[in-house]
């Protein structure tokens, strides 16, 4: 039952970033009443909600206070400090995806601990703290090792490919004296990532999308294509591997499982558990969105069709150019060209920041990878060309 | 060229309904920066966008200054006071539509001496101001007639079908005894009621939608089918209407033609020069919806694709049951319905006010229909059956 007029919100999204931004775009049709915690007036969605409050999304005070006024409080990423989450713990929040969801999510090596005791395929691992961790488990695996921060690290910052016990040192002597949890992965013979979204909602009920691929230049997400271009065999085991960690993880909401195949083999690289760029194509791409997916999720409302509506949808991120230029400046040549969906972000331009993406859906899959990548040239100032 | 960031605004929209709900949340995507003058902060646009400004979008002083700050003024309907249109006229503000369309769309009569001027088909009508006057009119066209309010009619409102001069009699009884200018109108015997929808941009770039049926029942629009079950050669007619209307009226902005359809017939009912409820299968129906084409089209942007993304297009609006029920407190039975997009306005709830509409997109119509009325009728806390 969803509130009255006037009375507490439905929602409080904590974070306003552009996802955020986009599941308040997608609240508007369903109706809700949603509330947003803000770092700043200029964040993604407070530029285009009205019920924003501003401040500290760590502040445990600041978000205890804000989840007050909210039947369901979600979050936009989830990188939130444990604090935060014991003090709405204590308050009987409705946290949706759960504190223990959340913490999993933003702790790679519990994470990593949790699923390979559930028999879930990880790329081997190991904690390590010094030069000698790190040279101990390559005598186990071979070097290379991917060594990576344990939280935090995020679009390919805090993740190394170290090739030798020198690399290692090297390595260690540029990260802080202390503090920094890492992990060591046997490297894996990546042939190429995709991602396998999933749904559930407090009821139980769960919903699958397609599984895509994704596609990662300097470890940032550049290019979606959905569906995968992989086999019905493999595109239902990373499907199936979804579910799986979903109920392990008793996820509420949208969740997006990041995964590296490698032969006929499936290993887990990420997960996030709220909506994900790799889910942007669903806009346009699937009958339900993932941003409206997730609301519906939290809500505890019954969740919506995930089947594509076109052959192949292609996505592209539009990043930041190097001369700093707002995509607005070139918004025009970009819906010139047929077919583009644009999504910008409001964000002030820097080079390499994530300020929007173009969507296009077609029967032709390089006509539409070509107009994509077009299309976000032009919004960038650059003219790229697709990369395969 | 969009006005940089803590500029002014792009847009600038009066009124705040549920079009300019739709068209914030359209703005939304393209980043746009857009202002809304809303009545109350209770109105359906008002609840889901920060940068509204409170006041009568009747007053001109309100008005004028509104527009200051925008680089491009537009409206969520068309009734807007000739002492406001003078006012925005005077200090050079933008408008788009143009002051004459928005004119023209209010003031029936004039229009349809404009439109008959030009050779555009409109039943055969006259201005009346007396049960005399309706009484001469009959003796050209025969009874039953059509009288209608020149100005301010929506929804049924201010149309009646007067089969004799007795009724002319009691017709004029219940009028306001002096002010109302009316048209007489020979009584078309409609087949159906279509409605044709267009683009333009001031470049002078055009884009038409598809023809759609529109079925009004007492004279309010309760479901849009898109394609029109018609022949192409009669699409094709309604098509090339609109876009003369267009022309016509050097429009910029959508614009809905309704029209009549007799025999091999078309005749021109009403204009809407703003998106319009016969478009809202747009959002999910069309690559571009009306609410993202229209932004396009007055900011002089490049207009978007129109084509379909299914064969069959079902919109049903959701209005008011006489029990007043909020729809959202049947929301989740609506959404238990698969592929069915809900889209509630926000506003509080009266028997027979549009609070929302929902739409199905399928191969097989008959069963996109019945889906849609079924969602329509669990939100309105009937269960209405599809009516054909």
């Amino acid at each position: 039952m969803l509130t009255s007029m006037n009375e507490r919100f439905d929602i409080g999204i904590v974070g306003a970033g552009q996802l955020a931004r986009m599941m308040v775009q997608a609240a508007i049709s369903l109706g809700l009443r949603v509330r947003v915690l803000a770092e700043s007036p200029a964040d993604s969605a407070a530029l285009v909600w009205p019920d924003i409050v501003i401040g500290s999304p760590n502040d445990p005070e600041v978000v205890a206070s804000f989840a007050e006024a909210c039947n369901v409080v979600t979050f936009d990423h989830e990188l939130v400090p444990p604090k935060v989450l014991a003090v709405l713990t204590v308050q009987r929040a409705t946290l949706r995806p759960n504190p223990k969801a959340l913490a999993l999510a933003q702790d790679k090596l519990w994470q990593r601990e949790q699923f390979a005791r559930r028999g879930l395929p990880v790329p081997r691992f190991h904690g390590v703290r010094s030069i000698e961790d790190v040279a101990a488990f390559a005598i186990e695996t071979g070097w290379p090792v991917a060594v990576k921060t344990a939280v935090g690290g995020y679009d390919g910052r805090g993740v190394w490919r170290v090739a030798s016990a020198p690399e290692a040192a090297e390595l260690f002597a540029s990260l802080p004296a202390r503090g920094t949890n890492l992990i060591a992965e046997a490297w894996v013979p990546i042939d190429r990532e995709v991602a396998a979204m999933v749904a559930r909602s407090p009821a139980g009920e769960v919903a699958t999308y397609p599984v895509v691929d994704t596609l990662q230049i300097d470890g940032i997400c550049r290019e979606i294509v959905a569906p995968a271009g992989i086999s019905a065999h493999l595109s239902d085991k990373a499907t199936a591997l979804a579910i799986d960690v979903a109920k392990a993880i008793d996820l509420t909401g949208v969740m997006a499982l990041e995964l590296f195949v490698a032969g006929d083999e499936l290993f887990i690289n990420e997960i996030a558990t709220r909506p994900h760029n790799s889910g942007h194509y669903t806009i346009e791409g699937c009958t339900t969105s993932q941003f409206e997916q997730h609301l519906r999720a939290v809500m505890d409302l019954p969740l919506g069709s995930t089947d594509l509506t076109a052959e192949h949808v292609v996505t592209v991120n539009v990043l930041g150019g190097p001369t700093g230029e707002d995509p607005r400046q070139t918004l025009a040549q970009a819906l010139a060209l047929p077919g583009v969906n644009v999504h910008l972000y409001g964000k002030s331009a820097r080079p390499g920041r994530k300020l929007g993406h173009v969507t296009v859906l077609g029967e032709n899959l390089e006509e539409a990878r070509e107009r994509a990548w077009l299309a976000a040239g032009l919004l960038t100032g650059e003219r790229v060309e697709s990369p395969r």
